[in-house]
């Protein structure tokens, strides 16, 4: 009975705790043509009445607002767009991008919305996720699925539900709305369509909550039945038992911030290489003193970033080869070393053909051998056990501030930036969520 | 190339030629309260500026007209609400509820659209479809997907972008945008969330062409890759074969329209029990002539619709027991044996606990054995070879024009719906295809 499991927990749930991933959203919307493009093509001809802030817009009435539907799609691409988001490591699930697209653009549209139900129901969906994301991981990932919009629509539909107070019978339609709407294909990995995924799922989930509220019906074991969404989306066995932990174990618990905007599996290897450049030629490190690179990791690495040639800078997110070579060039792996200049200057490109994959089961996918021999025979390695921002390793409160001012301030200045921190990072104690905006 | 052989294929289209399927979307908006509630969920909240028709609404303002995206949503819904639509056999795709949603959306919207230039982009979705279907049927249908509505976003997609004029490489990008969104599992037969499956591809599909044209990017190789749409929703192998019998074999001469608004898999059996009904006890038999009821059938049908005690009309739809009582009673099988009261009439009950089903792989899926066996003692059998409405046994265009009828004047009057017809089945001589609903 997972469907009722999870639609009751989530109805009964009440106030508990977690951290905040609003940054990305705000950082990523100016800089890459993806949200920009769905915010043309949706605003003019298809947004009712503008209810819901454009995170990381200007915020005239021109641009910044939108229906809730559109906010949602827009936000959720977002949040997703820059590949620089929270992720709950054990499934590779960001689980933040989704569920916050959603809830946000809900709580300006529906307010007021207390700081303590805003933070529920963003629990309520977090947990939803991670849960059908055990349930499933890693067949349905490795069949080719994106697991963080697949399981996201469900989320959205668990959150926003939760923060409209559906009955615990609407709370399964709304699951069951949501969990038919399967979004996300790996193949459109590092184009525009995989933050469209995102967008998607928060849009879907959003409108699941809102038809089931209004009494549209689906099915009250959409998750569980033979013919429902674990059984259609994965070969797995005995998918269900991971409801039974709901709020036993919580799985926001172990969500973390990534430190690289790019495919999670290649920052170990970022991390040894920016540390071999920081501690090598007093951190000027040049490509003739390169001969090689060699690479050892896991062989999932290859299968999810093994582009060897990169055209676009989206394209380097999910390329170990650039990934590589920006770390021990530049030393740092911001999103400047991912844009399409990145990717296409000759430097890098030089360094990224010198660089080969082993692949090697007994890596675990968040560490990684890098060893770069130099053009004069001498040869340096680094063994990165845990990459930064690992569940061992995690980003510090200090640093989790710095990558949200290095994102935002880009997009709205500094001083706003930092008016936006202290907004969303006190969100739980706020009267109306829905007024965030307006602090920054 | 799957991909590029259907886009290219695609925007090199000309006129062909079809027949009209425009009469399920009027008819099943008022009866239902599936496109009521999607429509009272987004348009006051979610429309942009009205431009595209609700089929079935009273035509004002207020009600009638919505955002192309939201009237693509709705008419999709109410086109296959009523499980009343065309068909394709071989794959049991009903083509036209998402294409010609969305296209009658557009050619609203973006007008004006020549008649040629509709129905030219409205084969090019259906061939879409059908071949996508082909390519994984039945083992996509058989692990629980709607193909219906699957591969009906990428059929809106192409519909759409042949009627924005999308170029190749744009149309394929659109195919990846549509192909990413895979909506619809069969759990949700038998309630609203069906119906939404239709919607919701239609409007995904105008979206992806919409997106597309502006420059939003997905793969070249969205359907063949090896993490792409094939290869994800379904096992099969050497799945792009059909590509290349595109313009050769033309798949909508092979679509079909339901006599009656109910799974197809039931047909065979109605047939049998309509004629038996009328043939017997000069065409009024009554329950407590009957002892009981034998169905030999394919064993799809009780896969497909097994429900023995339905509870809504949508359930009824979905239950062979309902089905065959039906037939033998009233000698018809209309939206008017499908409704709420219908199944819990006590006499509908009643003959409904009489009927055994046998399932028999001999049997194939448009054919059926109907036996009675009578209180006298004596039986009757009915061998349905091709169900009513199969390929080799197609509705004639006096029989098209009574179904038509039938439903549409129920939603808009006789006088009405005589025009509507007219308007319908000369679309390929207009103008502008926007202004048909001006036309009745």
């Amino acid at each position: 009975m997972a469907t009722l499991a999870l639609a009751s927990w989530a109805t009964n749930l009440t106030y508990a705790n977690l951290t905040s991933g609003a940054g990305c959203a705000i950082g990523g919307f100016p800089f890459q043509p993806a949200p920009q493009i769905a915010l043309n093509t949706t605003l003019a001809t298809f947004s009712g009445p503008p209810t819901s802030g454009i995170l990381g817009a200007n915020g005239s009435i021109s641009t910044g607002f939108a229906d809730a539907s559109i906010a949602a799609l827009v936000n959720g691409i977002a949040s997703h767009v820059d590949d620089y988001d929270d992720t709950h490591l054990e499934t590779i699930i960001h689980p933040a991008g989704p569920v916050a697209s959603a809830l946000f653009a809900i709580a300006e549209a529906y307010g007021p919305v207390a700081g303590n139900d805003f933070i529920t129901a963003f629990v309520a969906g977090v947990e939803a996720e991670c849960k059908l994301g055990l349930s499933v991981y890693p067949e349905h990932y490795d069949v080719g699925w994106h697991i963080t919009s697949t399981v996201g629509s469900i989320g959205a539909a668990v959150a926003v539900g939760k923060l409209l107070n559906l009955d615990t019978s609407r709370m399964q339609h709304a699951i069951g709305v949501a969990a038919t709407q399967v979004v996300g294909i790996q193949e459109f990995f590092g184009s525009d369509t995989k933050s469209f995924h995102v967008g998607r799922a928060a849009q879907g989930g959003l409108m699941a909550a809102l038809l089931a509220k209004n009494g549209y019906t689906s099915s009250l074991k959409a998750l569980e039945a033979k013919y429902g969404w674990l059984h259609v989306v994965s070969t797995r066995e005995n998918a269900t038992a991971y409801f039974e932990q709901l709020g036993e174990i919580w799985e926001i618990e172990k969500n973390t911030f990534k430190p690289f905007p790019c495919g999670i599996v290649m920052h170990p290897t970022i991390d040894g290489a920016i540390q071999l450049s920081n501690e090598t030629r007093e951190g000027d490190l040049k490509i003739e003193d390169v001969k090689s690179v060699e690479l050892r990791v896991n062989p999932e690495v290859m299968i999810l970033t093994g582009k060897t040639d990169p055209r676009t800078g989206l394209e380097g997110k999910f390329s170990i080869f650039h990934a590589a070579a920006v770390g021990l060039l530049y030393g740092e792996a911001t999103p400047s070393q991912f844009t399409d200049d990145a990717v296409k200057n000759e430097t890098v490109v030089e360094m990224r053909e010198k660089v080969n994959v082993t692949e090697d089961e007994s890596v675990p996918t968040d560490a990684a051998y890098v060893t770069v021999e130099f053009s004069d025979g001498t040869k340096l390695e680094k063994h990165i056990e845990h990459a930064k921002g690992s569940i061992e390793n995690q980003l510090t409160d200090e640093e989790l501030k710095k990558k949200f001012m290095e994102q935002v301030a880009l997009a709205i200045g500094e001083s706003r930036a930092e008016k936006a921190y202290e907004a969303f990072t006190s969100i739980g104690n706020m009267a109306d969520v829905g007024k965030v905006r307006m602090m920054y």
